[in-house]
Protein backbone atom coordinates (compact mmCIF):
# COMPACT_ATOMS: atom_id res chain seq x y z
CA UNK A 1 0.00 0.00 0.00
CA UNK A 2 2.33 2.88 -1.36
CA UNK A 3 1.56 6.17 0.11
CA UNK A 4 1.61 9.06 -2.33
CA UNK A 5 2.69 12.65 -1.86
CA UNK A 6 0.23 14.75 -4.45
CA UNK A 7 0.91 18.66 -5.26
CA UNK A 8 -2.08 20.40 -5.85
CA UNK A 9 -2.95 23.19 -8.30
CA UNK A 10 -6.72 24.98 -7.54
CA UNK A 11 -8.11 28.54 -8.54
CA UNK A 12 -9.87 28.90 -4.97
CA UNK A 13 -12.80 31.57 -6.31
CA UNK A 14 -15.63 28.78 -6.28
CA UNK A 15 -14.71 27.33 -2.77
CA UNK A 16 -15.49 27.54 0.93
CA UNK A 17 -11.65 26.84 1.02
CA UNK A 18 -9.44 23.90 1.13
CA UNK A 19 -11.23 22.34 3.75
CA UNK A 20 -14.44 20.77 3.50
CA UNK A 21 -17.36 22.60 4.76
CA UNK A 22 -21.00 22.31 5.39
CA UNK A 23 -22.12 25.02 3.71
CA UNK A 24 -20.53 24.77 0.10
CA UNK A 25 -17.95 23.07 -2.32
CA UNK A 26 -14.54 22.91 -1.01
CA UNK A 27 -11.35 21.83 -2.84
CA UNK A 28 -10.64 18.92 -0.27
CA UNK A 29 -14.43 17.71 -0.89
CA UNK A 30 -13.75 17.69 -4.76
CA UNK A 31 -10.12 15.47 -4.21
CA UNK A 32 -12.28 13.10 -2.44
CA UNK A 33 -14.81 12.77 -4.77
CA UNK A 34 -13.02 12.19 -7.22
CA UNK A 35 -10.06 10.04 -5.41
CA UNK A 36 -13.38 7.80 -4.28
CA UNK A 37 -13.56 6.88 -8.31
CA UNK A 38 -10.06 5.17 -7.63
CA UNK A 39 -10.53 3.84 -4.50
CA UNK A 40 -12.42 1.98 -1.96
CA UNK A 41 -13.12 2.94 1.55
CA UNK A 42 -12.89 6.35 3.75
CA UNK A 43 -10.76 8.44 2.20
CA UNK A 44 -9.70 11.79 4.33
CA UNK A 45 -7.20 14.50 2.52
CA UNK A 46 -5.50 17.00 4.48
CA UNK A 47 -3.40 19.84 3.06
CA UNK A 48 -0.32 21.34 4.25
CA UNK A 49 -1.53 23.98 4.40
CA UNK A 50 -5.48 25.15 5.32
CA UNK A 51 -6.73 27.83 2.56
CA UNK A 52 -9.49 29.92 3.23
CA UNK A 53 -12.19 31.25 0.86
CA UNK A 54 -11.09 32.35 -2.30
CA UNK A 55 -7.51 31.80 -1.53
CA UNK A 56 -5.79 29.77 -4.60
CA UNK A 57 -2.94 27.17 -4.62
CA UNK A 58 -0.24 26.58 -7.36
CA UNK A 59 1.06 23.85 -4.96
CA UNK A 60 -1.01 22.89 -1.71
CA UNK A 61 0.36 19.00 -0.86
CA UNK A 62 -2.05 16.04 0.53
CA UNK A 63 -1.08 12.66 0.57
CA UNK A 64 -3.15 9.16 0.03
CA UNK A 65 -2.41 5.62 0.37
CA UNK A 66 -3.52 3.71 -2.30
CA UNK A 67 -3.99 -0.09 -2.41
CA UNK A 68 -2.88 -0.05 -6.57
CA UNK A 69 0.37 -1.01 -7.57
CA UNK A 70 0.08 2.31 -9.94
CA UNK A 71 2.93 4.16 -11.04
CA UNK A 72 3.01 7.89 -10.09
CA UNK A 73 2.65 9.49 -13.31
CA UNK A 74 -1.18 7.40 -13.30
CA UNK A 75 -2.12 8.23 -10.34
CA UNK A 76 -1.99 11.89 -11.91
CA UNK A 77 -3.49 11.06 -15.32
CA UNK A 78 -6.13 8.75 -13.29
CA UNK A 79 -7.37 11.50 -10.50
CA UNK A 80 -7.14 14.57 -13.25
CA UNK A 81 -9.47 12.63 -15.37
CA UNK A 82 -12.09 12.83 -12.60
CA UNK A 83 -11.46 16.11 -11.24
CA UNK A 84 -12.58 17.66 -14.36
CA UNK A 85 -14.48 20.42 -14.90
CA UNK A 86 -13.07 21.17 -11.45
CA UNK A 87 -10.84 24.44 -11.74
CA UNK A 88 -8.49 21.56 -9.21
CA UNK A 89 -5.51 19.59 -10.82
CA UNK A 90 -2.89 17.26 -9.50
CA UNK A 91 0.22 18.95 -11.31
CA UNK A 92 2.76 16.22 -9.53
CA UNK A 93 2.60 13.03 -7.76
CA UNK A 94 5.26 11.21 -6.51
CA UNK A 95 5.95 8.04 -4.09
CA UNK A 96 7.37 9.31 -0.54
CA UNK A 97 7.90 6.77 2.56
CA UNK A 98 5.28 5.53 4.74
CA UNK A 99 6.00 7.92 7.28
CA UNK A 100 5.10 10.91 5.24
CA UNK A 101 2.28 13.36 6.47
CA UNK A 102 1.89 16.19 3.99
CA UNK A 103 0.99 18.49 7.46
CA UNK A 104 3.18 17.31 10.50
CA UNK A 105 6.00 16.82 7.66
CA UNK A 106 6.58 20.30 6.39
CA UNK A 107 9.37 22.13 7.09
CA UNK A 108 8.21 25.68 5.22
CA UNK A 109 5.45 26.88 3.35
CA UNK A 110 5.64 29.45 0.55
CA UNK A 111 2.88 32.18 0.15
CA UNK A 112 2.70 34.91 -3.16
CA UNK A 113 0.68 37.55 -2.64
CA UNK A 114 -0.81 39.86 -5.77
CA UNK A 115 -1.76 43.29 -5.76
CA UNK A 116 -2.44 45.07 -8.97
CA UNK A 117 -2.26 49.15 -8.15
CA UNK A 118 -4.35 50.86 -10.50
CA UNK A 119 -7.51 53.21 -11.39
CA UNK A 120 -9.17 50.65 -13.21
CA UNK A 121 -10.93 47.70 -11.71
CA UNK A 122 -9.74 44.57 -12.78
CA UNK A 123 -11.02 42.19 -15.77
CA UNK A 124 -8.23 39.69 -16.93
CA UNK A 125 -7.10 39.27 -13.38
CA UNK A 126 -10.49 39.60 -11.65
CA UNK A 127 -10.51 37.17 -8.60
CA UNK A 128 -6.35 36.92 -8.86
CA UNK A 129 -5.68 39.86 -7.35
CA UNK A 130 -6.01 42.29 -4.53
CA UNK A 131 -7.51 45.82 -6.78
CA UNK A 132 -5.75 49.15 -5.00
CA UNK A 133 -6.79 51.77 -6.34
CA UNK A 134 -3.90 53.87 -5.69
CA UNK A 135 -0.46 54.04 -6.74
CA UNK A 136 1.95 52.16 -3.82
CA UNK A 137 5.43 53.12 -2.95
CA UNK A 138 6.68 49.19 -3.11
CA UNK A 139 10.61 50.79 -1.48
CA UNK A 140 8.35 51.88 1.63
CA UNK A 141 6.16 48.05 1.37
CA UNK A 142 9.46 46.10 1.24
CA UNK A 143 11.30 48.15 4.08
CA UNK A 144 7.99 47.83 6.65
CA UNK A 145 7.97 44.26 5.48
CA UNK A 146 11.36 43.19 7.50
CA UNK A 147 9.87 44.74 10.55
CA UNK A 148 8.04 41.94 10.63
CA UNK A 149 10.84 39.47 9.56
CA UNK A 150 12.01 36.71 12.48
CA UNK A 151 10.45 35.39 15.83
CA UNK A 152 7.93 37.38 16.93
CA UNK A 153 4.35 37.14 19.05
CA UNK A 154 2.45 37.65 15.65
CA UNK A 155 -0.91 38.21 17.76
CA UNK A 156 -1.78 41.40 15.76
CA UNK A 157 -2.06 39.39 12.79
CA UNK A 158 -3.73 36.48 13.52
CA UNK A 159 -7.28 35.70 13.35
CA UNK A 160 -9.89 36.12 16.17
CA UNK A 161 -10.42 32.53 14.37
CA UNK A 162 -6.83 30.98 14.82
CA UNK A 163 -6.20 27.47 16.75
CA UNK A 164 -2.77 27.65 17.14
CA UNK A 165 -2.05 27.29 20.42
CA UNK A 166 0.77 29.98 20.63
CA UNK A 167 1.39 33.02 18.70
CA UNK A 168 5.15 33.00 18.74
CA UNK A 169 6.00 32.12 15.10
CA UNK A 170 9.19 32.77 12.82
CA UNK A 171 8.67 34.72 9.93
CA UNK A 172 11.73 34.07 7.47
CA UNK A 173 10.80 36.07 4.61
CA UNK A 174 8.70 39.03 3.11
CA UNK A 175 9.53 40.64 0.32
CA UNK A 176 7.82 42.92 -1.70
CA UNK A 177 8.46 43.75 -5.28
CA UNK A 178 7.12 45.31 -8.18
CA UNK A 179 6.99 43.73 -11.48
CA UNK A 180 6.18 45.15 -14.92
CA UNK A 181 4.17 48.23 -14.33
CA UNK A 182 1.04 47.47 -11.96
CA UNK A 183 1.53 44.44 -10.39
CA UNK A 184 3.32 44.23 -6.99
CA UNK A 185 4.20 40.90 -5.79
CA UNK A 186 4.61 39.58 -1.94
CA UNK A 187 6.32 36.12 -0.69
CA UNK A 188 5.79 35.02 2.30
CA UNK A 189 7.84 31.83 3.78
CA UNK A 190 7.93 30.13 7.17
CA UNK A 191 8.18 27.10 8.99
CA UNK A 192 4.09 27.51 9.56
CA UNK A 193 1.90 30.50 9.56
CA UNK A 194 -1.24 31.26 12.27
CA UNK A 195 -4.43 31.60 10.48
CA UNK A 196 -4.98 34.95 8.40
CA UNK A 197 -1.54 36.11 9.58
CA UNK A 198 -0.10 37.24 5.58
CA UNK A 199 -3.55 38.64 4.58
CA UNK A 200 -3.26 40.47 8.11
CA UNK A 201 0.47 41.19 7.06
CA UNK A 202 -0.03 42.34 3.68
CA UNK A 203 -2.73 44.56 4.91
CA UNK A 204 -0.69 46.15 7.44
CA UNK A 205 2.11 46.75 5.07
CA UNK A 206 -0.05 48.01 2.31
CA UNK A 207 -0.85 50.93 4.89
CA UNK A 208 3.07 51.95 4.89
CA UNK A 209 3.18 51.77 1.22
CA UNK A 210 0.07 54.55 1.13
CA UNK A 211 2.13 56.38 3.47
CA UNK A 212 -0.94 55.51 6.43
CA UNK A 213 0.99 54.35 8.56
CA UNK A 214 4.93 54.66 9.32
CA UNK A 215 7.15 52.13 9.88
CA UNK A 216 6.85 52.82 13.72
CA UNK A 217 2.88 52.42 13.41
CA UNK A 218 3.75 49.07 11.74
CA UNK A 219 6.23 48.08 14.93
CA UNK A 220 4.17 49.57 17.97
CA UNK A 221 1.14 47.49 16.09
CA UNK A 222 3.22 44.06 16.76
CA UNK A 223 4.79 44.89 19.67
CA UNK A 224 1.46 46.00 20.81
CA UNK A 225 0.23 41.89 20.25
CA UNK A 226 -3.26 43.26 19.70
CA UNK A 227 -5.65 42.21 17.14
CA UNK A 228 -7.05 45.43 17.22
CA UNK A 229 -4.23 47.17 16.03
CA UNK A 230 -4.12 45.40 12.52
CA UNK A 231 -5.00 47.33 9.35
CA UNK A 232 -7.58 45.91 7.31
CA UNK A 233 -6.93 41.97 6.60
CA UNK A 234 -5.82 42.00 2.79
CA UNK A 235 -8.46 40.28 0.26
CA UNK A 236 -8.24 36.42 -0.51
CA UNK A 237 -8.10 36.80 -4.14
CA UNK A 238 -5.01 38.09 -3.90
CA UNK A 239 -3.25 34.64 -1.96
CA UNK A 240 -1.78 31.85 -2.84
CA UNK A 241 0.06 28.72 -1.56
CA UNK A 242 2.84 28.26 -3.89
CA UNK A 243 5.37 25.32 -2.26
CA UNK A 244 5.62 23.17 0.57
CA UNK A 245 9.41 22.56 1.52
CA UNK A 246 9.67 18.81 3.04
CA UNK B 1 -18.15 67.36 -28.75
CA UNK B 2 -15.08 66.01 -27.68
CA UNK B 3 -13.73 62.79 -29.11
CA UNK B 4 -11.83 60.41 -26.75
CA UNK B 5 -9.82 57.08 -27.05
CA UNK B 6 -10.52 54.30 -24.21
CA UNK B 7 -8.13 51.87 -24.07
CA UNK B 8 -9.79 48.25 -22.80
CA UNK B 9 -9.32 45.50 -20.97
CA UNK B 10 -11.51 41.88 -21.02
CA UNK B 11 -11.84 38.78 -20.00
CA UNK B 12 -13.30 37.06 -23.21
CA UNK B 13 -14.23 33.76 -21.74
CA UNK B 14 -17.84 34.71 -21.24
CA UNK B 15 -18.81 36.64 -24.63
CA UNK B 16 -18.75 35.83 -28.06
CA UNK B 17 -16.14 38.04 -28.92
CA UNK B 18 -15.97 41.40 -29.45
CA UNK B 19 -18.72 42.40 -31.79
CA UNK B 20 -22.18 42.59 -31.50
CA UNK B 21 -23.57 38.83 -32.59
CA UNK B 22 -27.00 37.70 -31.50
CA UNK B 23 -26.16 34.73 -30.34
CA UNK B 24 -24.72 35.76 -26.95
CA UNK B 25 -23.60 38.28 -24.99
CA UNK B 26 -20.15 40.36 -26.69
CA UNK B 27 -17.45 42.86 -25.38
CA UNK B 28 -19.20 45.75 -27.88
CA UNK B 29 -22.65 45.38 -25.90
CA UNK B 30 -21.48 45.25 -22.64
CA UNK B 31 -19.84 48.96 -23.68
CA UNK B 32 -22.71 50.32 -25.81
CA UNK B 33 -24.81 49.28 -22.65
CA UNK B 34 -22.47 50.99 -19.83
CA UNK B 35 -22.04 54.31 -22.45
CA UNK B 36 -25.80 54.44 -22.69
CA UNK B 37 -25.89 55.25 -19.25
CA UNK B 38 -23.53 58.45 -19.89
CA UNK B 39 -24.67 59.50 -23.34
CA UNK B 40 -28.13 59.93 -25.01
CA UNK B 41 -28.71 58.92 -28.57
CA UNK B 42 -27.15 55.86 -31.08
CA UNK B 43 -23.99 54.56 -29.90
CA UNK B 44 -22.12 52.18 -31.64
CA UNK B 45 -18.22 51.43 -30.74
CA UNK B 46 -15.84 49.38 -32.92
CA UNK B 47 -12.73 47.71 -31.64
CA UNK B 48 -8.84 48.16 -33.13
CA UNK B 49 -8.94 44.47 -33.26
CA UNK B 50 -12.44 42.08 -33.51
CA UNK B 51 -11.75 39.13 -31.15
CA UNK B 52 -13.08 35.95 -31.59
CA UNK B 53 -15.45 34.18 -28.76
CA UNK B 54 -13.02 33.68 -25.83
CA UNK B 55 -10.23 35.82 -26.95
CA UNK B 56 -8.66 38.66 -24.60
CA UNK B 57 -7.40 42.22 -24.66
CA UNK B 58 -5.57 44.20 -22.37
CA UNK B 59 -5.37 47.00 -24.92
CA UNK B 60 -8.47 46.84 -27.16
CA UNK B 61 -8.90 50.40 -27.91
CA UNK B 62 -12.22 52.29 -28.99
CA UNK B 63 -13.32 55.60 -29.65
CA UNK B 64 -16.58 57.58 -28.49
CA UNK B 65 -17.48 61.33 -29.02
CA UNK B 66 -19.40 62.96 -26.00
CA UNK B 67 -21.49 65.78 -25.68
CA UNK B 68 -19.88 66.34 -21.88
CA UNK B 69 -17.77 68.36 -20.83
CA UNK B 70 -15.75 65.95 -18.96
CA UNK B 71 -12.14 64.97 -18.08
CA UNK B 72 -10.85 61.88 -19.41
CA UNK B 73 -10.90 60.66 -16.54
CA UNK B 74 -14.06 61.46 -15.41
CA UNK B 75 -15.25 59.17 -18.25
CA UNK B 76 -12.78 56.17 -17.25
CA UNK B 77 -14.52 56.16 -13.59
CA UNK B 78 -17.79 56.51 -14.70
CA UNK B 79 -17.67 53.97 -17.26
CA UNK B 80 -15.96 51.80 -15.23
CA UNK B 81 -18.90 51.95 -12.54
CA UNK B 82 -21.75 50.70 -15.14
CA UNK B 83 -19.40 48.13 -16.81
CA UNK B 84 -19.12 46.49 -13.19
CA UNK B 85 -19.55 43.07 -12.50
CA UNK B 86 -18.74 42.91 -16.37
CA UNK B 87 -15.35 41.80 -16.33
CA UNK B 88 -14.47 44.56 -18.97
CA UNK B 89 -12.58 47.75 -17.73
CA UNK B 90 -11.41 50.95 -19.16
CA UNK B 91 -7.58 51.10 -18.43
CA UNK B 92 -6.73 54.53 -20.19
CA UNK B 93 -9.21 57.20 -21.50
CA UNK B 94 -7.16 59.96 -22.96
CA UNK B 95 -9.07 62.98 -25.46
CA UNK B 96 -7.92 62.89 -29.01
CA UNK B 97 -8.02 64.87 -32.21
CA UNK B 98 -11.97 64.72 -33.91
CA UNK B 99 -10.37 62.47 -37.16
CA UNK B 100 -8.92 59.74 -34.91
CA UNK B 101 -10.69 56.51 -35.66
CA UNK B 102 -9.78 53.24 -33.04
CA UNK B 103 -10.11 51.09 -36.40
CA UNK B 104 -8.66 52.85 -39.32
CA UNK B 105 -6.09 55.14 -37.43
CA UNK B 106 -4.24 51.91 -35.81
CA UNK B 107 -0.71 51.50 -37.09
CA UNK B 108 0.17 48.62 -35.73
CA UNK B 109 -1.11 45.44 -33.80
CA UNK B 110 0.03 43.67 -31.07
CA UNK B 111 -0.76 40.17 -29.90
CA UNK B 112 0.15 37.87 -27.14
CA UNK B 113 -0.60 34.21 -27.55
CA UNK B 114 -0.01 31.70 -24.49
CA UNK B 115 0.75 28.06 -24.11
CA UNK B 116 1.11 25.88 -21.09
CA UNK B 117 3.05 22.97 -21.56
CA UNK B 118 2.92 20.54 -18.84
CA UNK B 119 0.72 17.34 -17.95
CA UNK B 120 -1.79 18.35 -15.75
CA UNK B 121 -4.82 20.08 -16.86
CA UNK B 122 -4.93 24.08 -16.07
CA UNK B 123 -6.69 25.14 -12.92
CA UNK B 124 -5.38 28.54 -12.24
CA UNK B 125 -5.02 29.50 -15.53
CA UNK B 126 -8.25 27.83 -17.12
CA UNK B 127 -9.43 29.51 -19.99
CA UNK B 128 -6.37 31.90 -20.31
CA UNK B 129 -4.13 30.04 -22.11
CA UNK B 130 -3.69 26.74 -24.29
CA UNK B 131 -2.96 23.56 -22.38
CA UNK B 132 -0.27 21.43 -24.34
CA UNK B 133 0.48 18.47 -22.24
CA UNK B 134 3.93 17.16 -24.08
CA UNK B 135 6.67 19.30 -23.69
CA UNK B 136 7.47 22.08 -26.97
CA UNK B 137 10.74 22.52 -28.07
CA UNK B 138 10.45 26.22 -27.62
CA UNK B 139 13.35 27.10 -29.85
CA UNK B 140 13.06 24.81 -32.75
CA UNK B 141 9.06 26.91 -32.53
CA UNK B 142 11.10 30.88 -32.67
CA UNK B 143 13.23 29.20 -35.40
CA UNK B 144 10.62 28.38 -37.58
CA UNK B 145 7.97 31.17 -36.53
CA UNK B 146 11.15 33.54 -38.45
CA UNK B 147 10.01 32.01 -41.60
CA UNK B 148 6.28 33.61 -41.42
CA UNK B 149 8.02 37.03 -40.36
CA UNK B 150 8.09 39.23 -43.74
CA UNK B 151 5.30 40.37 -46.59
CA UNK B 152 3.45 37.12 -47.71
CA UNK B 153 0.61 36.09 -48.85
CA UNK B 154 -1.11 34.47 -45.76
CA UNK B 155 -3.99 32.53 -47.48
CA UNK B 156 -2.50 29.27 -45.44
CA UNK B 157 -3.29 31.16 -42.03
CA UNK B 158 -6.83 32.56 -42.68
CA UNK B 159 -9.90 31.69 -41.69
CA UNK B 160 -12.30 30.70 -44.69
CA UNK B 161 -14.71 33.28 -43.43
CA UNK B 162 -12.01 36.59 -43.45
CA UNK B 163 -13.48 39.69 -44.74
CA UNK B 164 -9.99 41.25 -45.66
CA UNK B 165 -9.63 41.73 -49.49
CA UNK B 166 -6.44 40.86 -49.92
CA UNK B 167 -4.07 37.72 -47.99
CA UNK B 168 -1.33 39.59 -48.77
CA UNK B 169 0.17 41.14 -45.17
CA UNK B 170 3.36 42.05 -43.07
CA UNK B 171 4.12 40.13 -40.46
CA UNK B 172 6.32 42.06 -38.39
CA UNK B 173 7.22 39.87 -35.19
CA UNK B 174 6.56 35.96 -34.13
CA UNK B 175 8.91 35.80 -31.25
CA UNK B 176 8.26 32.56 -28.65
CA UNK B 177 10.01 32.56 -25.55
CA UNK B 178 9.68 30.48 -22.53
CA UNK B 179 8.90 32.00 -19.34
CA UNK B 180 9.95 30.19 -16.10
CA UNK B 181 8.90 26.67 -15.93
CA UNK B 182 5.93 25.49 -18.47
CA UNK B 183 5.04 28.85 -19.92
CA UNK B 184 5.30 29.79 -23.26
CA UNK B 185 4.56 33.47 -24.51
CA UNK B 186 4.09 34.06 -28.02
CA UNK B 187 4.42 37.36 -29.41
CA UNK B 188 3.05 38.53 -33.32
CA UNK B 189 3.27 42.11 -34.60
CA UNK B 190 1.64 43.53 -37.78
CA UNK B 191 -0.20 46.62 -39.12
CA UNK B 192 -3.30 44.53 -39.57
CA UNK B 193 -3.92 40.45 -39.54
CA UNK B 194 -5.76 38.35 -41.51
CA UNK B 195 -9.20 36.76 -39.46
CA UNK B 196 -7.56 34.19 -37.39
CA UNK B 197 -4.13 34.64 -38.11
CA UNK B 198 -2.15 34.72 -35.24
CA UNK B 199 -3.92 31.48 -33.99
CA UNK B 200 -3.69 29.99 -36.98
CA UNK B 201 0.29 30.38 -37.49
CA UNK B 202 0.41 29.73 -33.73
CA UNK B 203 -1.31 25.97 -34.29
CA UNK B 204 0.95 25.59 -36.89
CA UNK B 205 4.99 26.51 -35.79
CA UNK B 206 3.69 24.37 -32.55
CA UNK B 207 3.56 21.06 -34.76
CA UNK B 208 7.36 22.32 -35.28
CA UNK B 209 7.77 22.86 -31.43
CA UNK B 210 6.46 19.26 -31.12
CA UNK B 211 8.69 17.79 -33.99
CA UNK B 212 5.59 16.75 -35.81
CA UNK B 213 6.49 19.17 -38.90
CA UNK B 214 10.10 20.33 -39.85
CA UNK B 215 10.84 24.01 -41.04
CA UNK B 216 10.13 22.95 -44.69
CA UNK B 217 6.94 21.38 -43.65
CA UNK B 218 5.86 25.03 -42.66
CA UNK B 219 7.55 26.62 -45.35
CA UNK B 220 5.97 24.72 -47.83
CA UNK B 221 2.58 24.98 -46.09
CA UNK B 222 3.26 29.19 -46.21
CA UNK B 223 4.32 29.22 -50.01
CA UNK B 224 1.50 26.22 -50.97
CA UNK B 225 -1.00 29.39 -49.92
CA UNK B 226 -3.85 26.80 -49.47
CA UNK B 227 -6.28 26.96 -46.38
CA UNK B 228 -6.15 22.92 -45.99
CA UNK B 229 -2.33 23.23 -45.23
CA UNK B 230 -2.67 24.78 -41.87
CA UNK B 231 -2.09 23.16 -39.07
CA UNK B 232 -5.06 22.86 -36.30
CA UNK B 233 -5.77 26.37 -35.13
CA UNK B 234 -4.36 27.34 -31.72
CA UNK B 235 -7.55 27.80 -28.86
CA UNK B 236 -9.16 31.04 -28.27
CA UNK B 237 -8.05 31.22 -24.92
CA UNK B 238 -4.44 31.33 -25.15
CA UNK B 239 -5.02 35.03 -27.35
CA UNK B 240 -4.64 38.47 -25.85
CA UNK B 241 -4.71 41.67 -27.99
CA UNK B 242 -2.24 43.84 -25.98
CA UNK B 243 -1.58 46.62 -27.65
CA UNK B 244 -2.57 49.06 -30.74
CA UNK B 245 -0.28 51.81 -32.25
CA UNK B 246 -1.55 54.81 -33.37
Amino acid sequence: MPRFKLTIEYDGTPYVGFQRQANGPSVQAELEDALAKLKAGPIVVRGAGRTDTGVHATGQVIHIDLDRDWSADKLRDALNFHLKPAPVAAIEVEIVAPDFDSRFSAKARHYLYRIIDRRAPLAVELNRAWHVPTRLDVEAMDRAAKILVGHHDFTTFRSAHCQSKSPLKTLDRLDAVRVGVDLIEIRASARSFLHNQVRSMVGSIKLVAEGKWTDDDLRGALEAADRTRCGAVAPSAGLYLTQVDY
